[in-house]
């Protein structure tokens, strides 16, 4: 609890806390509490790693090595390297059976979600999984509203594909019409599964 | 087609090509072709890909990266980054809806899989996957006798919790008796997904 005195501010305001703070905001934010959205969504696999519920990990990022040096007595150094291109999502993992394979995203935008948040390579990838019957979506974050959804990969890959020339962005609309909301929670903060068990129930009805 | 001139060399032979061909021969080949087991898998995956049977893909090294440079005008310069140790398996997919986890090694020994080619985290990660219902083995390549088995992670993990502290290997009378021999083709080279396709129907079974 934070005790606030006769100017509004609490006890340990200073200058240097307001400039934290100003940084802080300016920064994209998870739920004002400064967590990245992405943060929240490792948090949450680790959160389901250890209940036994799911096995879901981020994939590392993919980079060309270049140069390696090996000093004696000491690990390995790479001293050249370069970012590649992911040719697949950043989320896989495993659920009651179920293979589990997704993207995690934010905009600050209050009214549409940009197309330009996913890739050729990853909505390929997305098709080629949903083939294989895996389940296949992205979360959407709207740092700006506080808002998450689940959104199944078959909506996206439609509205990137016919969309993607004449219009920019998925607008709001569509996702609340067509998304199952999540509402963030304490542990685990961004309770996904919830929202995969309601997408199965609705494909195990005809 | 190369021509065998009466000295028993093909026509190209020269100092150079034997110390090459030498050079070759000492490294760990896959069936005297020169290519190693991990690629072999990876074209694998790569034509079931292509043809829609199943989407696997290795995953990228984990990398803790401390330094990157962004020099003007070119692509952001990795200029130090250390190798981390995977708290996973190197494979993972999707085929027919089934999840699917591994690993892939290969040992020179004739009679035994050393169990030092898998780590402890692993083996846990493995277990998670099982808890799951995902489907989790190791593919095993015994360099020297070019035989490759599918391996259910779960008899492996039986035998690395009771084993490891008295025994350092897998004798090859075990494998042969509980693993599925995958025989290697033109294409895919390692047809891994016949096996899982045994092992399937195994476990359907009562």
């Amino acid at each position: 609890m934070v005790f606030h005195y006769p100017n509004g501010h609490p006890s340990h305001y200073n200058e240097a806390s307001k400039q934290k703070m100003q940084e802080k905001n300016k920064s994209t934010s998870f739920a004002n509490r400064g967590m990245r959205f992405e943060e929240a969504i490792n948090q949450s696999n680790q959160y389901y790693l250890n209940h036994n519920i799911a096995v879901v990990h981020k994939k590392p990022l993919p980079l060309q090595i270049v140069k390696v040096d090996y000093p004696k007595r000491s690990a390995a150094v790479i001293k050249e390297a370069y970012f590649k291109e992911p040719s697949t999502t950043d989320y896989n993992g495993v659920y009651k059976g179920h293979y589990l394979d997704f993207e995690a995203k934010e905009t600050k935008n209050k009214t549409s979600f940009p197309f330009k948040n996913f890739h050729e390579h990853q909505i390929a990838h997305m098709e080629q999984c949903l083939k294989q019957n895996g389940i296949c979506f992205v979360l959407l974050w709207f740092s700006t509203l506080q808002r998450c959804f689940f959104l199944d990969s078959e909506l996206l890959i439609d509205h990137w594909r016919q969309r993607k020339n004449q219009k920019k962005s998925l607008p709001i609309a569509v996702i609340q019409e067509n998304a199952i909301e999540i509402q963030p929670k304490i542990a685990p903060r961004i309770p996904y599964l919830e929202a995969v068990d309601k997408h199965l129930q609705t494909k195990e009805k005809p």
